[in-house]
């Protein structure tokens, strides 16, 4: 399996609206076993998204998706930053269905 | 919904024994919605835990179960500290169910 953990900053202001357009985006990714959306409550822009995919090959082949690629334009312009990138190995635990 | 994102390190060489342990303990948990084991390939010696609970109190409770206690009592003479913890607040995403 293949993980990532990150923290993104939306513009001031833009962080319900940058949730919505992730949580829109998150429907059929083929290969995705658990993608959480979280608000950081002490960082009020900040969210954090922790993803698990099958494969960094599917986790890849997501990113050219007709949808994810309309949610990335949408996105971009509130997304002041990445602050946080961290690739995993996931090994198991709960929550890893379809 | 209440999240935690952490990063704990395990005595040198003792990763695999205590993943194991983890993942022994992430049976029936109630409130907990997700829990994801990870390695973290760039680190030899650490280990990425993402857990999602329904709430805060269902996490807390989660501490005093008869088998997390067990848990937790082989863990800790295996575990050299504990160096990233975020309390996070999900929103949704995939991998949420039961």
């Amino acid at each position: 399996m293949y993980g990532l953990i990150g923290k993104m900053r939306a513009r001031t202001g833009k962080r319900d609206e940058l949730l919505g357009i992730l949580l829109d985006s998150s429907g059929a990714m083929p290969g995705c076993l658990s993608y959480v959306i979280a608000k950081d409550p002490a960082d009020a822009d900040a969210i954090w998204i922790s993803e698990v995919w099958d494969s960094s090959a599917s986790h890849k082949a997501s990113l050219q998706l007709p949808e994810v690629q309309a949610a990335i334009s949408r996105a971009m312009p509130i997304i002041a930053g990445f602050e946080t990138s961290i690739e995993t190995e996931p090994v198991g635990g709960l929550g890893l269905g379809r």
